[in-house]
């Protein structure tokens, strides 16, 4: 029996780092200043603000001015859709986005269209991409902007977005890229990814909850969408979240390909040990076309729920569907969109991994994983039917 | 010479409470689950989360099912204001507001006003109080909403909240007040003071910067604004902000009566203090009218820029108009609006306490202060004037 953890729903949100958490102290504390202010007590907390900005420009390759500190993923993803689109009005009212989205672009996508603005959903094939000649169909002359996610927080699946980003400057739309799963384990360059708009946060990489981050190029036409003193360039008015934005930047110092290398051969291993359960099928990409810390899995014929809670009791933490909000009972829209069916959709689990994981955690998963499978299919119908058939062969 | 520096500062933001601080600690490295994971690791966090509703909902008289976590008091008021607006289009499309708002209400408004709703900005008195009877003047069939700042952030002014709910009741008009100055420094009770909506913040109490909550009164009409993963009872989405969250509710606990009193008693001898000081004014309201915190006086002929600029020499933080986005040159339009003249309002600063405040820090200002006036007095033409005037006498 265990006494910690396994905690695999990183996909979810990840422990923060102990040196992030040491790097924010200070700024509780000591340098506590409104970086607004004048006076030089301010003035340290603006020079925390700045250099984590050019921290954050650089991981992506951008200028410090082009970053804006947000609240998170949501916020980010809300501001560039609603802003874009309320400041392009007059080019267009076309939006193009894909079905594998995370919630907070497909629910900002439909109040849009209660607001006046198209939308066009584009399908996805079975590793979950984005057909680059079906997006550049689906521009018309009346599109302003096309939002697709990088790294799929469900299936792992990371999109092409340099192919994507060369479609939409070619037709001048612009490119927002929804890259909160992905930040530090794949490569972003706004530049040779011709990419206009980002979505960052922290919380999912060892950072802080309540921090994130938009990178809008220098150029596009975009207006601020929460108002008030003017902070952040004029473009996201509130007091700054100092400890939390120095946070964010030092966690994203951490991060290596070191440190994804050791995800991506865990991940492996634990993908090839699940695979070997009967009646199991990994959803999503393979290899170096998946999140190096994302597996998810279909268990013919048992629930995830119940996959889920089982594993719980073994200290084992998973997830299913989008983890974020995971308190939903219908199936995962993402697993339906790559060809899914309800009945295995909701037999799909996921096991999101960190750069915390352990040899040993895993091990341990791939010894308790399939006595609970075996445990679940003996009380399904699907298991006494497979019993059936064992029994009719022999 | 002092080696600490004396922060009056506490309207822009202020020092988190090391027992804040310490309160947070578990849930960024231990505890660090996300609220929504159906695993018994979310579940501890969203524990925390909840305890942490039952205190912000008690502290106003409210219920924790009308508590909405937020990332601050900026996003609190827009969502309000904008919520409100988008989500009773069907009842009206005028708003009423003051003209001593905070920026973040003013430019929503503004905002709003784009979008095709109408904005009345009422007039205050000159000591910063709203008539109710130009409110209840104001009020039309078309009115869905009035928004009042309750604890003025620049002139201290406590706006009578209850007279202008009672009115907005009547009228079956949404009441919003902004109490991101107010909370935990005086009353709030949203069943007796018949307020629908209210904002409130963390890191003007103490408690860390990045996280806010909306009160929304049981049975008002209102949409989620920021969109996604359904949290907050979907009517805020993005992963809860745990650390942040329970901080708040610390600091909340922390608060009393007795702090209050030391706050006062401080004022009112930097007041008495400063007063005695020729050609200077109070600018707001007096007594148990004001907040228990601000000091904001005109000193005649001198810049207040200048004085700050002197006083941060001597370690002494202090502001000039709204100090949440204090880099900008244009005179306090609060002031302006309380009758103010330009020069009277460009020679203003603003001192807020906190309860960490000591009579010392105070003695010390009350020391520095006239000799900062003086010396700028020598230098500008109306210390000229002054020096002319006395020979003339003598």
């Amino acid at each position: 029996m265990r006494f910690k953890e396994v905690y695999l729903d990183n996909g979810a949100t990840t422990m923060a780092d102990p040196k992030v958490v040491e790097a924010m102290q200070p700024y509780f504390t000591k340098y506590y200043g409104n970086p607004s202010s004048i006076h030089s007590f301010g003035t340290k907390a603006r020079e925390a603000v700045e250099e984590a900005r050019i921290v954050i420009a650089k991981s992506i390759n951008a200028s410090p001015d082009e970053i804006i500190f947000t609240s998170g993923g949501t916020e980010s993803n809300n501001f560039a859709l609603c802003s874009i689109a309320f400041s392009n009005k007059g080019k267009g009212s076309h939006i193009i986005t894909t079905k594998v989205e995370h919630k907070c672009i497909l629910k900002t996508c439909k109040w849009l269209e209660e607001q006046g603005f198209k939308v066009t959903y584009l399908d996805v094939n079975p590793e979950g991409f984005v057909n680059p000649d079906a997006l550049e169909k689906a521009i018309t002359k009346d599109t302003i902007l096309f939002s697709a996610i990088h790294g799929n927080n469900e299936i792992g699946t990371i999109m092409d977005i340099e192919a994507l980003g060369k479609i939409c400057r070619k037709h001048n739309v612009y490119f927002h890229t929804d890259a909160c799963q992905s930040y530090t384990k794949t490569e972003i360059d706004v530049k040779k990814q011709n990419i206009d708009l980002v979505s960052l946060n922290a919380h999912k990489i060892h950072g802080p909850k309540g921090v994130g981050a938009l990178f809008v190029r220098k150029g596009v036409k975009i207006k601020p969408w929460q108002r008030g003193g003017g902070q952040e360039r004029n473009m996201r008015s509130g007091t700054e979240n100092v400890p939390g934005i120095v946070g964010f930047a030092e966690t994203v110092k951490l991060a290596s390909r070191k440190r994804v290398e050791h995800m991506l051969r865990l991940r492996d291993k634990l993908i090839k040990g699940i695979l070997e359960i009967p009646g199991t099928k990994l959803n999503g990409a393979k290899g170096d076309k998946r999140l190096c810390n994302n597996v998810n899995v279909c268990f013919k014929g048992i629930e995830g729920e119940a996959i889920g809670a089982l594993l719980d009791q073994k200290l084992i933490c998973s997830s299913t569907g989008s983890a974020c909000s995971a308190k939903e009972l219908e199936p995962s829209y993402v697993l339906l969109a790559i060809g899914i069916s309800h009945e295995d959709a909701n037999g799909s689990l996921r096991l999101t991994l960190s750069r915390f994981t352990t040899e040993e955690e895993i091990d341990y998963t791939l010894k308790v994983l399939p006595e609970v499978v075996e445990k679940l299919r003996k009380i399904s119908p699907f298991g006494k039917a497979l019993d059936f058939i064992a029994k009719k062969i022999s």
